[in-house]
């Protein structure tokens, strides 16, 4: 079995987090920053280093590619994202892009070369921090969006993502997508508690989570903060408060099947002479069953018209698109799982709850997703932690499964 | 007694309001926009055509200056502000600055000249909509503050206050105040229900409420919102929301006599993937009594206090600087009285709930503020309204107040 380098992994993972570092040891590297284009051309640098051959698309998906014995095959594909949230970890995603990058540089290192080509991606704004919804980079390669959509997409402070990727030197010329994958495969810090409290170093991604979420508008009326007696107020932010405390409530009574938190809340006009008119609350859910997630959405609408009608306030309910539960091929589980077991770790099948590329590229190619514990299931986060020997696991499991995909006949 | 000409200034007023206008009947001129550029270029184009000296400072406060016989002694000043709330009605503020041009126009269709000169003011930044705080342009003219600071205040957006005064070309040459003022005059609407409810047209006020208030910091931990499990959840969303719901219950316990709602939240990240780590929830406070308003402070560091013990989250909290009730010259009170008497019309006299420009150029000259009533007492809204009777009726209590103070011996 191969073995990575895995001090050198750390040190890049390490090198990688004073981009955008943070004083308590997080980094802030969102999508298209200027953090976020000197972590691209760090990892660029680093990919020409190791002799790969690097192409951007026209949504700045990075591609750094070492050539097959049959180089017309498609790739298989390996990799994640640089972006973080504002702020984020050194960890989340960034894992699964410099494992892959190592994984390349330990094929080098004991010569061995592949039938199909492999491709080390850097996704385009996986977090949506600054530019939301995430995962759009993978997204638009595996044709479930647009790219114009894409690059009309705003900032809070209006600025277009089509002129941040201009602007950071990543509007590549490559078409995005349109071209088949053989396999894909992401490793990444499993962002729960699961894999920490069982003892177990690798998590074989098994299926995905119901995912659901939306926006509620309330509307009250502007007015005096010092002038309009209490009794005629119609606050929007006190009825955004009243939602925001029943949806924790609701949520609170999900565990251990399902999640929902407010967590985000935009107030107009903002300032303390007015009576906010507006306020849009904005929650996620995820649960392990359809139905479940159906059933919050539908509680949250009636916390949210019942709360309009006792406070006189206007209410829109809008829901997001949904993700379904689907599952990962069986046969890349148990070639993680296999994989794992011929390293002498210990491994585990489990869900992912939230969304990864690797759900987008499931569309595209058989794809696996493998997780390594993180402390505390702590992610998004300054205090997000993998242990080193962690990272090194899954980078080993990840580029000897690399070589199985690559390698593999028929 | 002079008379203006109502439906002139019932034009101007319109005309204004076109100025940023709204779909829904108000207007956003927020403080150095474009929009308030055009007002003040507006309301600088009447002044000279009524044959008015325009001078600027270096806040930007424009005087429009009709010359004394005397013209060596101090000015008796009339005016208010252009600027608006985001969004806000046509006539707060407003209503002030077009009466007091309103006023001169009518001295010169008559051909009176008066002993003292006469200047009709536009404040900077009365709302603070844009740039908290508010009554910054009148403050410094009192010199309770300094141009170094006021420039360097930022929006949201981080544009300086300076930057943008010199952007719409109103960055004046002249110093800010440091010159006598013999007295100061201000017509607005009331922004409360009193005058309306007791039929009365002329508000002559009295005295100020005293009020305060604060912002609350609400420290979590970032975290994912779709992995963290709800039990260990450090939402400080979910903590500010109560703390929103215990101030509005407070400020219910305190009518008639004194009021506070919390009117402002500021979330971070604000990314629904991501509990959010950090919430600042901003207030204000009236209160007719200085205990009062002290009181509902010290129970709204409580309530803060325990909601931060309870959810296991980090608060703190700061205090706002004060305003003290104070009252205004008895004799400019009678003033206003015996004026709205000889003109025929009913008046009475109230406290102001909230600043004005008068607060602070009470510490320069004495000062009074006039009031007029506003529809259902509803003012920084797009439905602000006021009876073109009022208006024309509160103009001519002032341009009768203005030839008064002008003319007085000794």
């Amino acid at each position: 079995m191969l073995k990575v380098d895995g001090a050198r992994l750390w040190s890049d993972l390490m090198t990688m987090a004073t981009i955008g570092a943070t004083a308590r040891g997080g980094s802030f590297r969102t999508a298209l920053s200027d953090a976020d284009r000197d972590g691209r051309n760090l990892f660029v640098h680093w990919a020409k280093e190791a002799g790969l051959e690097v192409s951007v698309d026209k949504i700045g998906n990075i591609f750094a590619r070492r050539a097959g014995t049959d180089d017309s095959l498609p790739p298989v594909m390996a990799g994640s994202h640089l972006d973080t949230q504002a702020p984020g970890g050194k960890f989340d995603g960034v894992l699964g892009v410099l494992a892959g990058l190592e994984a390349v540089r330990t094929l080098n290192r004991v010569g061995l070369s592949t039938k199909r080509p492999i491709e080390i991606v850097n996704w385009t704004n996986e977090e949506g921090a600054r530019f939301p919804p995430g995962v759009v980079g993978s997204n638009l390669f595996a044709g479930r969006t647009t790219l114009e959509a894409l690059l009309a997409t705003r900032d809070r402070a209006g600025i277009l993502m089509g002129d941040e990727l201009n602007r950071i030197g990543y509007a590549g010329h490559r078409d995005v997508g349109q071209r088949p994958v053989d396999s894909y495969l992401e490793l990444h810090i499993e962002q729960g508690p699961v894999l920490e409290e069982a003892g177990v170093t690798i998590g074989a991604v098994t299926h995905t989570s119901n995912q659901g979420g939306g926006v509620i508008e309330i509307i009250g009326e502007n007015g005096h903060s010092q002038t309009t007696r209490m009794s005629r107020r119609r606050n929007a932010l006190v009825g955004a408060a009243r939602i925001i405390t029943e949806i924790e409530r609701l949520g609170m009574a999900q565990e251990p099947h399902g999640m929902v938190s407010a967590t985000v809340a935009d107030v107009w006009p903002n300032n303390r002479i007015n009576i906010p008119h507006r306020v849009n609350v904005g929650f996620l859910i995820v649960h392990a069953e359809g139905e479940g997630r159906d059933r919050i959405l539908d509680d949250i609408e009636t916390i949210a018209r019942t709360m309009g009608q006792d406070c006189g306030l206007e209410v829109s309910f809008t829901r997001s698109p949904q993700r379904h539960r689907f599952d990962f091929p069986s046969d890349l589980v148990a070639l993680t799982e296999t994989t794992a077991k011929q390293l002498g770790h210990t491994s585990m099948r489990l869900p992912t709850w939230t969304a990864h590329d690797a759900l987008n590229m499931h569309v595209v190619c058989p794809t696996a997703l493998i997780f390594v514990p993180c402390r505390d299931g702590i992610s998004h986060s300054e205090l997000e932690w993998c242990e080193p020997a962690h990272a090194t696991a899954g980078a080993d499991v990840l580029v000897n499964m690399i070589l199985d995909r690559a390698n593999r006949t028929g």
